[in-house]
């Protein structure tokens, strides 16, 4: 394993006002999303999926869409906020509320995407071809691309196919990708290989990776795409979040153990690891469900978790 | 990330029954600890640490000792037993139970050796040249060597002195050696700046990687030693053990974790993930308290575990 040849700098998208919130099972009210998000910026963090414009009914969690970005907005206009939006609808609300990133989602695998947006791949591309005038002007429009390495129902997706949707994606001109492993079963090989495939493809627009831990690889997949270049992740305080429609999955890496990770190898994020832990343990204590790992290991030093055995 | 060279098979030493089972506070029947192990031996492990024979008051939770490895000796002969052992006097009563493999264990760092064993690594030292006659005539010694990368009070251990003790001890003339990650928060690149430093000493003889996951770290420390050529892993089913004197510290890989990786990368163990999975949902519905990954995502399809949201 070599750790000469890494990135000098990486950077970090908080994703848990979108991905961990919306995996909370009860509404947190507004004002306490908008202290804990306080909190994520107090610890450094300076980018940030804040949260998602979708119908209420389909998430419920985040219902509260438009006052937290423009709360958080007013508050913070040095942090860059992104907003998750699964169709033209949302992403003309987010607009209309001030929204400068849309992240616009759809599924490499025709089945997950028919689960997540009851669309077929095709359809979305579509539908992406109608939000495409709404950048400009200020706006930036990223596309992720959920399930581009596993789907729960398809298995392993080919890296062919990623290259194809990447390539439709960027020739309709968006400032950014990000591409999802939404279930975290991947291995590393397998993970590098679809990295591999597409990396010639993004022709300098910056690509983000969004890694969940379900199996425990997160780390070992990040040091793969490190390893090939790749420098921006997402992630999300106490590894909070899951997808509704990938069965078992568990939350994203944590952005505290992602930190101690780069940091520990020379890539320098500007956060510590220490600061973020702080806004995790207090995400536990007020009981939402998942911890990452050095928050688990902070709690059980004091006999207060389930990881110190006596 | 170089995934071309991987050994192309590994060997997995199971080590819930000892690691495992002292972790849990309550003492574990033991009609119910030779349950256990009856599963994890029907899940294909053919090696095992089954035991430790240390003293009761130090080990409640393994004060049956010697009725346990006298019970799966005699059921299971085909099974490679390891049993634990802290100083002679838990060697001799070892052996005088019919053990074939000892495994005596003393820590690289003295504040870690001081907490775990109350004795200087000179001492240690010492120590084992007493216990060196207990071998042969079928009695193979192994030596494990804790805090061999991160101490819990001292931090990073220096390659250089982990190598000065492997060397003295392989001088003693023992048949394996295991190096052990204690606390599951060291960084790859220490990780395998130690491995290589201690490889060209081992001069043949069998050496195991024993790694905790306190902080996700588990499997990215494995790639790294599949790099160098490491190729024996201890790991416990459902992610069970810890140390009582690493606060902190988390619990060994989960062996259903481990599996699943190494044969996604082609290393062959003999073993397979989903029936590892079975007793480790096992272990955690009779409320033992740890599970691995891939128990937790098991789970979590059925609405059971904390992984997925909703």
């Amino acid at each position: 394993m070599d750790f000469s040849r890494l990135p000098k700098t990486a950077a970090i998208r908080e994703v848990c006002p979108r991905d961990g919130f919306q995996s909370v099972k009860e509404f947190i009210p507004t004002e306490k999303k908008l202290d804990y998000i306080e909190a994520m910026i107090a610890a450094g963090l300076d980018e940030m999926e804040v949260t998602s414009f979708v119908s209420p009914k389909a998430i419920p969690q985040l219902a509260d869409s438009a006052e937290v970005l423009t709360e958080i907005r007013r508050r913070h206009p040095e942090v860059r906020l992104t907003v998750l939006v699964p169709n033209l609808k949302g992403a003309e609300r987010a607009v209309e509320n001030g929204a400068r990133i849309l992240n616009y989602v759809f599924s490499a695998s025709e089945s997950h995407n028919k689960a997540n947006i009851n669309r077929t791949v095709a359809e979305s591309l579509n539908e992406l071809d109608r939000i495409v005038p709404l950048a400009g002007n200020g706006v930036e429009l990223s596309v992720s691309i959920a399930t581009s390495f596993m789907c729960p129902f398809e298995g392993r997706v080919s890296p062919e196919r990623v290259a194809g949707l990447v390539e439709a994606v960027r020739a309709k001109g968006v400032q950014s990708l990000c591409l999802a492993e939404t279930i975290g079963t991947c291995l590393p090989n397998d993970f590098a290989e679809t990295l591999t495939v597409v990396r010639p493809l993004l022709d300098g627009i910056p690509a983000y990776l969004h890694i969940h831990d379900t199996y425990g690889l997160a780390l070992v997949n990040v040091k793969a795409a490190l390893d090939l270049g790749f420098n921006r992740f997402d992630s999300a305080i106490g590894g909070l979040g899951g997808c509704p429609f990938a069965p078992g999955a568990a939350g994203n890496v944590a952005t505290e153990d992602l930190v101690y990770f780069l940091e520990g190898l020379g890539v320098e994020t500007g956060l510590r690891a220490a600061a973020l832990v702080s806004v995790a343990r207090r995400l536990k204590e007020d009981g939402l469900a998942t911890m990452g790992h050095l928050a688990a290991s902070s709690f059980a030093r004091e006999g207060r978790g389930g990881a110190c055995p006596e």
